[in-house]
C-alpha cells in the first residue's frame, strides 16, 4: 500500500466538500430576498461581524506573530542549536494552523450571514425551505471547516513526515480558537445580556425589538461567538486529534518499519468528512417532520455511514479490526453525550420542568436546582469518557506496546468523524436565530415569527447536544494528546542520553503538585471570562441606557428614530478585544510555570488535572445554561403562569447566569484545555532539560 | 526510649484537657442568668435540639450496626479465613469510633445550649464578659473532641499495634461524621432559608423575630449544622491524619525494628492539644480589642507555641529536623489558607464589595460575581496545598525510602495540630449567632443587640478561616491516607502471594479510568444534598405559610400568640433523616463499584480524582457562600442603599444560594473524601483480588 495514495485520497475528499460547501453556498444566495428592511438589518449584522473579526484578528496576529517568532527560535530545538529548516517549518505550520482557524471563522460568518436573511424569507414559503437555508448555510461552515483541517494536516504530514511540527500545525489552530471563542464569547454574551435587561426587563418590550440600541450588536454575536467561535473550537479538536493519533502512529509505525497506521488514521478521517458530506446533503424535513427530528436523522445516518465505511476499509485495507472497535466505541459514547445533554436540557424532560417549578419560590431556587441538575449532568458524560477510553486501551492493548494509547486516540478520531455534520448542526442554530430577529425586525408577522420561533427551538436543543459533544471530544482528545506528550518526553530524552519515563505516578510528589495546579486552571480562566463579560455588559447598559435617555421618541417607538447600533457593537468588540487575552495567557503562563518548577512528571499531573475538572466544568456549566435558557422559555411557553409572571422573573435570572455558563466560559474550556496539552508537548523538552524540582 | 511512656504522657494530656474542658463548663454555667424569657426559648432550643440528635443517632445507630457486623465477616479478612480476634477488634475499633464521634456532637450541644444564654446574658455587663462566655462555650466543645480523639487514637493504637485496626477506628468516626454533618447541613439551612423568605423577604419582619414559626428551627439549626456537625467533621480529620501518619510510621519503624517515628506521631498530635489548651486559656478580649482580633490572637499564640514545644522535642527525643520541618510547613500552609479565606470572604476586602456592586445590576450579578470570585479563590488554598505536599515530601525523601510520604503525613498532623483551638473559635460562632437571637427574642434592648451583633460578625468571619482549614487539612490529609492506601495494598499484595504496585500511573487506563468517575463524586454528593435542602425547605415553607394563615393573631404580633416551633423543628428533623442516608451511600457505593471494575489502580485514580475535584468544589462553594452571605451584610450596614433596596434584595438571593454551597454542601464534602479514601483502604484486598479489570 502507498500513502501517497491515501494523502491522495484524503485531499480529494478534502476538496469535494469544498466543492460541495461552494454548490450550498450557491443554493443559498440564489433564494429570493425581496424585504429591504431585513436586507438592511442584514447588512448591519454582516458588518458589526466582520467589523469584529476583523479587529479581534488584527489582535491575534500580533500575538500570533509572536508565538510563531518564539517557535522559530526555540522549536523543536533552539534554532542556534539544531536545524533551521525544522524551526522553519515548525513556526510555518504554526501559522498555517493559525490562518485556516481564522480563515474558517470567516467563511462561516460569510455564510451565516447570508442564510440568515435568506432563512428569515423563505419561512414565507413554508417551514421545510427554511430549514433547508438555515441548515445549509450551517454547513457551507461546516463542511469547508472540516475539508481545510484534514487538508492541512494531510499537507503539513505529507511535507514533514514529522509528528511534532502537526503538533505546531494544531498549536496554531487551538491558540487562534482560544482567544476567537473567549472574544467571540464574550461579545455574544454581553450584548445579549444588556439587551435582555434592558428591553426585556426594565422596558418590558419584545426580544429583537429594533429599538433597543443592542438588539444588532445581540445577533452580531450569535455570530462571532456561536458561527466563528464554534468553528474555530471544533475546527481545533479535529486537528488536535488527528494530530495525537498521527504522532501516536508515526512512533509505532517507525518502530515496525510500515506506515499501516498513519494510513488507518488518514483513511478514518478521510472517510469520516465523506460521510458527513452524504448526511449533509441528504438533510431535509419530512412532510410532518419537526426540525430537530430531521436534524437528528441526519447525525444518526453520517454515524450509520462512517461505521460502514470504515468497516469496508477495515477490511479492504487489512487494517486491525481492534482499531476499528476503539473508533466505533469513541463515536458511540460521542452519541451517548449528546444524549446525555439532551436529557438535562430539553423541556421535554424532567431536569427543566423542576429548575422550572422550583423558581416559583424565587430565583434563589432557580440557581440552586439549576446548579445541582447541572452537577448531575456530568455523571453520564464523564463515565462514558471513562469507559470508552478503558475499553479502547483494553482493546488495542493486545496488538502489542503502544497500540493502547493509539486506541485511545483512534476513540478520539472516531468521535470526531462525524465533526462536519456536528459543525453543520451547530451552525444552523444562531442561523435561525438570526433569521427569526430579522423577521421580527423586518414585520413579517406572526405566521412567519411562529416558524422562525420553531426553527430557533431546535437550534437551542441541538446546540446543547453539540456543545456536550464539543465537549467529551475535546476530553478523548486530550488523554491521547497527553500520550503524545509522553511520546514526546522520550524521544526528547533519548536524544538528550536522559532516562525516559514510562508514565506519571500519582504518588510522585510532582505529579501530584502539579495535579493540584492543572485542576485550578480551568476554574480560573472561566472565572476571568465571566467577569470580563460581567464588566463589559455594565458598560453596555450604561450606553444603552445613555441613548433612551438622550435620543428623543426611541423608547416610545416614534417612527424613524433608529438607536445608534453601531456604539452597541463597538463597546461589545472593544470590551472583549480587551478581556479575550488575559485569560488565555494565564492559562499559557501557568503551563509553563509548572513546567519549569515540576518538570515533565509535574506536567503530567497539571494535564491530568487540567482535563479532569475542565470536563467537569465545562460539561457543568454549558449544561446547567442551557438547562436555565430552556427552563426559562418552557415558562414563557405558558407554564407556572407564563411570561411576566414571578416565576418568569426567576428564571429569567437563570437564564443570565447561564449565559455567560454555555456560551462563554464552559465551551471556551474545551480549547483551554487543548491548548494547554499542546503547548506541554511543544515545550516538553525544555521542561526536561530545565526544571527546580 | 519507652514508647509507652509517651502513651501515658498523651493520655495524660487528654484527661488534662477534659478536666479543662469540665472546668470550662462550670465557669460558663455559674455566670447569671435571669431572663425568664431567654430561658425558656433556651430550653426550647436544646431540646430541638437532642432530639434531632437523637432520631439522627437512632438511624445512624442502625447504619453503623449494619456497617459493624459487616466489618466483622470481611475485615480485615474474611472471618472464616483469617483469626476471629483481628476482626473482633476492628469492628470494636470502628464502633468506638462511631460512639466518640457521636459522643462528641453531644457533649458540643450541651455545651453550647448552655453558653448561648450566658452569652446573651453577660452581654448586659459588657463585650469582654460576654465574648468569654461564647468563647469557653465553643472552647468546651473543642478541648472535649480533640482529647477524645487523641485518647481515643492512642488506646486503640496500644492495644492493637495495628494500623489497619486504627483506620478501622478512623472509618467509625468519619462515617459517622459523614451522615452527621450532612444531616445537621440539611436541617440547618432548611430552616434558615425557609426563615429568611418567609419572615425577612415576605413579611418584613426582622431575623429572629419570635413570631416567626421557624425562628427556633433556624437557632436549633445552628447547634446540630455549625456545632455538632463541624465538630464531628475536624473530629474526623484529626483522627484521619493522625491514623494515615501512623499506619506509616508503623511500616517504616517495622523494616528497621524501632519506634521512633510512632512516638513522633504520638508526641507532636499530644503537643499539639497541650499548645490548644494553652491558646485557650489565654483567649480573652483586652481593653480596645474587637472580637476577631481575641480570636486570631489565639490562634497564633497557639500556633507559636506548637512550633516550640515540637522544636524542643525534636531537640530532646532526636527526632528527624526533616519531619519536623514538613509538620511546620502544614501548620503554616494551615494558616496561609485561612488568610485566604479571609481575604474572599471579609467584608473589608475588596471580593465583598466587588460583589456587593454587582449586585446593584441584579440577583444575576450577584451570582456571577460571587461564582467568579469563588472559583478564584480556589487558587491560594490549592497552591497551598500542592506546595507543602511538594516540599514536605522533597524535605524527607532524604531520610530514606517511605519517608517521603510519611513527611506528608506529618505535614498533616501539623496542620491539624491546632485543631483543638480550631474547633473552639469554629463553635463559638454558632454560640453567639444564638445569642443574638436570644437578646432579640427576649427583648434586651438595642444596646445589648450591638455587642451580641459585633460578637456575631467576628463568628461569621472565623467561621470561613476554619472553613478554609477544615479543607485544607482534609486535603492533606487524604493525599497522605493515598500512601496509606497503598502501603495497605502492599501488605496485602505479599499477603497473598501477588506481585506490589509502586504507584498509580495516569497512563494506566484503569487509573484514568477512576479518576474521572473519583472527579464526578464529589459534584453528585453536592447536588443530592442540595436539592435535599431545597425540597425539604419547600415543605417548610408551605408550614409556616400554614400557620400564619392558621393561627389567628400570630402575623400581627399579639400578645400571648406563639406559633407552633415544634411543627418546624419536626419537618427539619424528618426532612434531614429522609435526605442525609442517599447521598453518602451513593459515594460509597461508587468507590466499591470502581473498585471491583477497575481494581486497586482504579481506585487509586478514584481516589486521586475524588480529592482534586472534592478540594475545588469544597473551597469553591464555602468561599462563595461566605462571600455572598457577607455581602448581603455589607449593604445591610447601609451600603448601596441598605436594607430593602432592590441591590440588597439581589444580595440576599445570593445569600440564600451560598447557604446550602457554605454549609450544607460545602464543608460535607472533606468527610466525603475522607470516608472514601477510608474505605478504599479498608478494602483494599478486595479490590486487589477480584476485579474485572
Amino acid at each position: 500500500m502507498m500513502l501517497r495514495y491515501f494523502f491522495l485520497g484524503a485531499a480529494g475528499i478534502a476538496i469535494l466538500s469544498f466543492l460541495f460547501a461552494a454548490w450550498l453556498y450557491r443554493f443559498i444566495k440564489q433564494l429570493p430576498a425581496s424585504n429591504e428592511t431585513i436586507a438592511s438589518i442584514g447588512a448591519l449584522i454582516r458588518d458589526g461581524a466582520n467589523t469584529f473579526l476583523k479587529k479581534e484578528y488584527f489582535v491575534l496576529a500580533k500575538f500570533a506573530g509572536a508565538a510563531c517568532l518564539l517557535i522559530f527560535l526555540f522549536l523543536p530545538t533552539p534554532v542556534w542549536r539544531g536545524s533551521v529548516i525544522n524551526n522553519l517549518s515548525m513556526s510555518l505550520a504554526y501559522l498555517a494552523g493559525t490562518c485556516i482557524s481564522a480563515l474558517a471563522g470567516k467563511i462561516g460568518i460569510f455564510a451565516a450571514t447570508t442564510a440568515n436573511i435568506k432563512t428569515a424569507e423563505s419561512a414565507q414559503t413554508g417551514i421545510r425551505n427554511s430549514f433547508l437555508a438555515g441548515f445549509r448555510g450551517g454547513a457551507v461552515m461546516g463542511l469547508a471547516v472540516v475539508g481545510a483541517s484534514l487538508l492541512g494536516t494531510v499537507l503539513v504530514y505529507a511535507i514533514t513526515r514529522d509528528g511534532t511540527a502537526l503538533l505546531g500545525f494544531s498549536f496554531g489552530a487551538s491558540s487562534l480558537a482560544l482567544f476567537a471563542k473567549a472574544g467571540g464569547g464574550i461579545f455574544t454574551k454581553t450584548a445579549d445580556i444588556s439587551a435582555d435587561l434592558t428591553g426585556k426587563v426594565e422596558l418590558g418590550i419584545p426580544e429583537d425589538d429594533p429599538r433597543n440600541p443592542a438588539v444588532i450588536a445581540d445577533n452580531v454575536g450569535d455570530n462571532v461567538g456561536d458561527v466563528a467561535g464554534m468553528g474555530a473550537d471544533l475546527f481545533d479538536s479535529h486537528v488536535a486529534s488527528m494530530a495525537a493519533a498521527l504522532v501516536l502512529a508515526t512512533a509505532l509505525d517507525a518502530s515496525a518499519n510500515r506506515k499501516i497506521n498513519v494510513i488507518m488514521v488518514i483513511c478514518y478521517a478521510a472517510l469520516g468528512l465523506l460521510s458527513s458530506l452524504i448526511g449533509v446533503g441528504l438533510a431535509r424535513m419530512n412532510k410532518n417532520d419537526n426540525p430537530t427530528a430531521a436534524l437528528n436523522f441526519s447525525t444518526y445516518v453520517t454515524t450509520g455511514i462512517f461505521c460502514l465505511l470504515t468497516a469496508v476499509a477495515t477490511y479492504l485495507f487489512d487494517f486491525e479490526w481492534r482499531i476499528w472497535g476503539a473508533s466505533i466505541i469513541g463515536l458511540f459514547v460521542g452519541v451517548i453525550i449528546g444524549i446525555a445533554s439532551d436529557y438535562f436540557t430539553n423541556d421535554l424532560r424532567k431536569p427543566v420542568h423542576l429548575v422550572a417549578k422550583a423558581s416559583s419560590a424565587g430565583p434563589a431556587f432557580t440557581i440552586l436546582s439549576g446548579i445541582s441538575y447541572g452537577f448531575f449532568s456530568i455523571l453520564p458524560s464523564m463515565t462514558g469518557i471513562a469507559f470508552s477510553a478503558l475499553i479502547a486501551y483494553k482493546l488495542c492493548e493486545p496488538l502489542g506496546s503502544g497500540y493502547a494509547m493509539f486506541g485511545i486516540a483512534m476513540a478520539a478520531v472516531g468521535m470526531l468523524s462525524i465533526v462536519g455534520m456536528i459543525i453543520s448542526n451547530d451552525a444552523y442554530g444562531p442561523i435561525v436565530d438570526n433569521a427569526r430577529g430579522l423577521a421580527e425586525m423586518g414585520n413579517l408577522g406572526d405566521d412567519i415569527l411562529r416558524v422562525t420561533d420553531e426553527l430557533d427551538s431546535a437550534g437551542n436543543t441541538v446546540k446543547a447536544v453539540t456543545k456536550g459533544f464539543a465537549i467529551g471530544a475535546a476530553g478523548l482528545t486530550v488523554i491521547a494528546l497527553l500520550g503524545a506528550f509522553l511520546s514526546e518526553v522520550n524521544t526528547a530524552a533519548a536524544e538528550h542520553g536522559l532516562p525516559g519515563i514510562d508514565g506519571f505516578d500519582i504518588m510522585n510528589p510532582s505529579v501530584f503538585f502539579g495535579l493540584l495546579i492543572g485542576a485550578a486552571v480551568p476554574a480560573i480562566f472561566s472565572a476571568m471570562l465571566m467577569l470580563g463579560v460581567d464588566r463589559n455588559a455594565q458598560r453596555m447598559v450604561d450606553e444603552i441606557h445613555r441613548q433612551f435617555r438622550e435620543i428623543e421618541g426611541l423608547s416610545e417607538g416614534k417612527p424613524g428614530v433608529v438607536p445608534e447600533y453601531e456604539r452597541c457593537i463597538e463597546i461589545a468588540t472593544a470590551g472583549a478585544l480587551r478581556e479575550l487575552v488575559p485569560a488565555g495567557l494565564a492559562a499559557i503562563a501557568a503551563t509553563i510555570a509548572v513546567g519549569f518548577i515540576g518538570g515533565v512528571n509535574a506536567i503530567g499531573g497539571f494535564l491530568t488535572g487540567n482535563i479532569v475538572s475542565g470536563l467537569l466544568l465545562a460539561l457543568f456549566m454549558s449544561n446547567a445554561g442551557g438547562l436555565w435558557d430552556n427552563a426559562k422559555k418552557y415558562i414563557e411557553a405558558g407554564a407556572h403562569g407564563g411570561k411576566g409572571s414571578e416565576t418568569h422573573k426567576a428564571a429569567v435570572v437563570g437564564d443570565t447566569v447561564g449565559d455567560p455558563f454555555k456560551d462563554t466560559a464552559g465551551p471556551s474550556i474545551n480549547t483551554q484545555i487543548t491548548v494547554v496539552s499542546l503547548i506541554a508537548s511543544l515545550l516538553s523538552v525544555f521542561f526536561l532539560l530545565y526544571s527546580i524540582f
